[in-house]
């Protein structure tokens, strides 16, 4: 069999064996197989889809194309979260030294911001001297040390994935369920951990718009994890707002930070303890999701999660002086408020375009190759559902660059729509999905 | 918008503009489109479509992306034939200097053998001498001095052509009627005709197996051609067995020059009569297409078409005394009756299955690199719904390598299906397709 066959059987929606895809990302990263067969490979698999079988042995040949992490030195379960990407979800930033505190191993391999969503690495890099360019090894260490790391994906962890991201980025076929989860299970499975948890988002500033899309990717995601022998749970949460207020990176590192000092808004406590919840039960650690949450509640409450949050700082370079004063944080020059045209409550918020606005700002890139600036974002006053009056500020704004803002306003205008009633509350966490491994204990 | 945005649409089947896809093809031409994006959207439109207006804007684009003959010089109405291919098709040979000996003008630029058939060009190339690779000046001149004449594709014709083809043929995006039909008629535009007389085969020996799709394919021609502003007819036409008897190069030119002596199987010069009234009709030399017919058959019958063969064969190069005494054409050292298993008729023939065999033996190409062997062939010696008696000859096997033979042997017995009964007789023509401008006067 040739890739030529390979292409043919997928175009007409034919099943390709675990070898045939084996054999093809090997030729793929081997440079044998040329990107325009993988790219039509890849827009037939868009258009005829791969089944579960399938997914599994694309994820499977992805992560054997490279380096796996060896953390099986470190005593306990290692647990990892992944998010499919939202508007102001700084939620890693909390969760990873939160379930380090109870006793969870987190070796968190994080990305850049893509798109209108933000990035955990860039975020973090608003801490002045922080690094997040650790080895495999420095990484490995610090997990075992403190519980827990952030890094960024080496050029040795499933180098397959970033070949086929490229060109699915660059040939309409980034949005394939089967595409997107192999991608994300074969980078964490190269952690070399033992259960997952994915935050999979809905809503208007997600990349699975609709909720039907996000419950098949959850699917998939939990089935294929569990095909790989890796036990995992997903959870289908809103996005159709941004998650708590701060939208940037100082911004939200701000935020974070006062999540772990046990304050913070609402919404992103409450995703970070659901997560938690499920990373503890994974990892062996509670017996149930109760205890999960009761134990990641009294890490936030009693600042074991801020010491290791600030041990993180530190063993990463960073100057965990900003954590308690963040005014040594990057900080926007000028900041604006949005007001509000109207009186009444706020209907609904076009996340998206809050998420672009703020990366036109400069709070995230539109190619690799750009600069971020952390001290801009934007701040939130005023969540779906509260009261507002005409000339009250719906958002902060914090810029350095005039025109940009000249920019982006009439979008953020454009971004709250108030009316008269009350809309009804939309819960954060609109579904839970686990493998057959990983039912809660009742 | 940007190629991924046309990709885009494409892969969400919508239509691009003709300004989208004329940008499309110059920047695959120029190199600023990648091969790897053009492969994406090469599959999206295998499997969405193109509509007319696309597949109009495809051709246009294409055949602008290189030089267009200009026959303007020469006067009369300049007509050519495509055949979409078949096994044992040698009608171009005796159409062309028919066409020209009843005044039409032809620029006939033919192709290589592809597949399981051959190719007008390398039976052209059995005759000692023959020279197909004509400039474009020297093609135009002899069509105004014969009023036909034998090239190949220059580089500088439909070069668009030649880059998506070859990525086709890698990503098993070929059988797409919106795709052949834009290579078929940006190659054949670019001959500067007035006219064009598509034979678009159907059957197990032709591309398009069955009549649904060759209807499908003869439809989209003649409204593609009519778009573009040349008048085009298709005949759909058998291709369940081989036309005529001979199968190679060499004993292709040999019945073909017994059709233009005025003998040749019957179906060969019943092929050629209609086609070639179909050629005399478009170029408005004769009123209707009894009288083209009729017309054609005198070519036939008083040598005039085979004079204007000699003289074509003369003017590019090629030993006219060849013409009289065929021993000057290459034979085959052996030759090896396939006898018949058991008596009764024909019942059916795999007519593919003798192109591959035939192919096989050398009379065409597995890679472009490969050498003809022009005297290698097969002659049939019975068709469908002939009578036969065990131990009669079905095939006569030319060849030159015995081990070759032997393994395209049983393929050869298995072609035949021998049956008590007379199978009814097919008609060669089944069916005409012509544009709006290309009624037959009555």
């Amino acid at each position: 069999m040739s890739m030529q066959e390979w292409i043919e059987r997928k175009r007409d929606g034919l099943a390709l064996s675990g070898q045939e895809i084996g054999a093809f990302v090997a030729g793929l990263v081997s440079g044998e197989i040329p990107d325009y067969q993988a790219a039509a490979f890849l827009m037939a698999a868009y258009l005829r889809g791969m089944d579960e079988a399938e997914t599994a042995a694309l994820t499977s040949a992805m992560l054997r194309s490279g380096a796996v992490l060896d953390l099986s030195t470190i005593g306990g379960a290692k647990v990892d979260k992944h998010s499919t990407g939202g508007v102001g979800d700084k939620v890693s930033l909390v969760l990873a030294p939160a379930v380090a505190a109870c006793g969870g191993r987190v070796p968190m391999i994080s990305g850049r911001s893509l798109g209108h969503t933000g990035g955990t690495l860039d975020k973090l890099e608003s801490i002045p001297g922080f690094r997040v360019g650790l080895t495999l090894d420095e990484l490995c260490a610090q997990v075992g040390d403190l519980g827990a790391a952030f890094g960024a994906a080496t050029a040795d962890l499933a180098p397959a994935d970033r070949l086929l991201y490229r060109l699915r980025d660059a040939t309409a076929t980034v949005a394939s369920i089967p595409l997107i989860t192999s991608s994300i299970l074969a980078k964490k499975a190269a952690e070399g951990i033992d259960g997952l948890v994915l935050d999979v988002k809905t809503g208007n500033g997600a990349f699975m718009a609709t909720p039907r899309a996000a419950r098949d990717l959850a699917r998939s995601l939990v089935s294929t994890a569990e095909r790989l022998g890796l036990r995992a749970v997903a959870l289908i949460t809103d996005m159709s707002q941004p998650l708590g207020a701060a939208i940037g990176n100082s911004v939200e590192v701000v935020e974070a930070v006062e999540a772990l000092k046990g304050g913070g808004p609402r919404d992103l406590v409450e995703l970070v303890t659901r997560l938690g919840a499920e990373m503890l039960l994974l990892a062996g650690l509670v017996p149930d999701l109760r205890s999960g949450c009761d134990q990641i509640a009294r890490s936030l409450a009693d600042g074991s999660a801020l010491a290791r949050f600030r041990a993180i700082v530190e063993r990463q370079g960073g100057d965990a002086s900003a954590i308690e004063d963040v005014s040594r944080l990057p900080c926007a020059s000028r900041r604006e408020p949005l007001e509000s045209p109207a009186s009444g409550h706020v209907q609904s918020i076009d996340c998206r375009a809050l998420g672009a606005a703020a990366c036109a700002l400069g709070a995230g890139r539109r190619r690799m190759e750009d600069a971020i600036d952390h001290g801009v974002g934007l701040i939130c006053m005023k969540k779906v559902g509260d009261a507002v009056v005409a000339g009250e500020p719906l958002l902060l704004v914090l810029y350095n660059d005039a025109a940009r803002y000249a920019a982006v306003r009439p979008a953020l205008q454009a971004a709250f729509v108030i009316g008269e009633k009350r809309p009804s509350a939309r819960p954060l966490v609109r579904a839970r999905l686990a493998g057959a491994g990983c039912r809660e204990r009742s």
